[in-house]
């Protein structure tokens, strides 16, 4: 049994997606999980697959950690009713915003300076495109980033407690108070989502000849539009304040574009055009790659393997036995072959030395 | 040697990426292939790494075929002039663009109805983050989609000397006319490159924390945005006319979005976004997956794997083993982290099989 930084029991209230990966994960590292949720039928589904055992009704609970596990509409009532119902406990919330949660909290008529001490609001950047507590995983939050956002009145001990449950569950411990955190994910996960909606709703009437010719550039752009908008329309609308001005900055790219494609020959127009294409480079290129390494800094081999079982693999196990590790794997595939391009990224150092040992061994190395 | 469709030989105008990987395939099929490039340098570089013979000015050659490589911006003049120097050929060009190319062939007061008749625009729907005739492979075109646009005036040889082309190279032919084919490229490439970079630009400015959080969702939708502007200012210039009316419906939408969430407490607010989001989700699985399946059609199944050689390859011969067929593949991980996630697309049918027989080999899997 592996060992943990809680100690437990851990209370669960909500038993989504979310709340029951918690309570998975928590169970399956042997630390004791109550699980309660508004909806009998949820709360028995996740007891059903593991994730902890549902409380019984006006049974004395003392847990050490309470983790709210609500949707963002309710998180803030169900916070507060957590800090008054369970007084020793460390109670955090996991909604995607955290700023509007705290500031409801905080203005919530029974909470004192003493129940806020024990609150502490987190994120885990982690999730599905499906959502319920059947879909749930006990390694949801593995290798993910964690947000902790200690507020000003957070008590040393209850941040520690929110931190343990990140680690127990095999994420990684990233610290910022609430803007920071409501700027960050409006950037960089509510700003892509709803842009690859509005790319993908531009396909809704498009012939089906053009869609044929669909490649990843379009696949990898509209892939995130799949996502659940029950979901997602609550955390727009609680975080619409960070994301709007992000919008709006979109939108006065957007209009230049569209004033510049207007009359391409004008004068000035191509370099328009160029400095918009430039500041995507610029851009594209700040974010980290793995292991914080920038994505250009990986060198790629492609190799044509047939659409048949065991061909990547055996591919991959020369690669490995070549003692060469593979950075990232990217299979290619349109609509209608037998044959796939895989796209090996290795450190730049070791890709001729991968050709020449996969060409020998007789694969078809695209060059 | 495989046979050939085409006979040969080929002259390739243009030995950027495009035209020397044309010259590079048709060559390791055994064709004779003769290259020729304004940039002498760019010419004998094709030459070194095998696309074919640079041509001997003066001498005189009677091409089967002429395949016009060069930049958008210069395709109607090299192909008008290669309709004049070489009267027995058919003459191919491979512009991503083809409304404007043949347009300005027509209107060219050298070129007859004879001349156009032996006139095909082609589009290889392939390419590259990376440009110029050392970043080109002899399969780019392997198991992509190659669009055939005869014109009213083409002769039907002259078409059947284009599909040759694709069909050696391995390519899909699809065929549609010049409109078709500009409305589509539109819509399926050039809108989600710009869409693409406009997103990437609003990063520039993005602290590092932020950035730090990047996931899957923010690579995937900006990962084009790494393109080389210098081509893409020419196609975008080119396909202007398709492109606007994309871009504005894309306002329109981001109009409704800003003004919905400025205040997300307003009647209607939410329902409004939910539609937004709707449209993305019914756009998106317009989409055709592999083998034309929809992306839904797969049932994923994700692994744990140690981030060292070796281990995706042991993970993939197990999945072989059991004799079934991983439709897609991919690897998920986060900044920092020896340990990733891989994501297994099977059929359905195959999901529970899978996840029971790997979990008997012992390997992590994440439910």
């Amino acid at each position: 049994m592996p060992t943990t930084h809680l100690a437990g029991p851990i209370l669960v209230l909500g038993t989504g997606l979310l709340g029951t990966s918690v309570g998975l994960g928590l169970s399956q590292r042997g630390l004791s999980v109550w699980l309660s949720d508004p909806s009998p039928t949820a709360q028995t589904v996740a007891q059903d697959i593991g994730a902890g055992t549902v409380i019984v009704p006006g049974k004395p609970l003392a847990p050490e950690l309470v983790v709210v596990a609500a949707p963002p509409d309710v998180t803030v009532a169900v916070v507060a009713q957590a800090l008054c119902d369970y007084p020793m406990s460390t109670v955090v919330d996991i909604a995607s915003v955290k700023g509007s949660i705290l500031a409801g909290v905080q203005s919530d008529p029974r909470i004192t300076a003493a129940h806020l001490a024990r609150y502490v609001g987190t994120h885990p950047m982690a999730g599905r495109e499906r959502s319920g507590p059947a879909s749930a995983r006990s390694g949801l939050f593995t290798s993910m980033p964690w947000v902790i956002c200690a507020h000003s009145g957070s008590r040393g001990d209850a941040v520690k407690t929110a931190e343990a449950l990140a680690i127990d569950l095999g994420a990684t411990v990233s610290r910022m108070n609430a803007v920071e955190h409501d700027d960050s994910v409006a950037l960089i996960s509510h700003f892509p989502q709803v842009a690859s909606s509005l790319i993908a709703s531009r396909l809704l009437s498009a012939p089906g000849h053009s869609l044929a010719l669909a490649g990843n550039g379009l696949r990898d752009t509209t892939r995130i539009a799949a996502s659940d908008p029950s979901l997602w329309i609550q955390i727009l609308s609680h975080n619409a304040g960070a994301l709007v001005p992000i919008l709006r900055g979109m939108r006065e790219d957007l209009e230049r574009l569209i004033g510049t494609l207007a009359d391409p020959t004008a004068s000035g127009a191509l370099l328009d055009l160029a400095e918009l294409m430039g500041e995507g480079n610029a851009g594209q290129a700040r974010i980290p790659g793995k292991h914080g390494a920038p994505p250009q800094a990986f060198a790629l081999v492609t190799v044509v393997v047939k659409d048949k079982p065991g061909q990547v693999a055996a591919l991959l196990a020369d690669v490995g036995n070549a003692g060469i590790n593979m950075e990232d794997l990217r299979m290619e595939h349109s609509a209608g072959h037998q044959v796939g391009l895989v796209d090996i990224s290795v450190i730049p150092g070791r890709r001729e030395e991968l050709i020449t040992v996969l060409s020998a061994l007789g694969w078809k190395v695209v060059q």
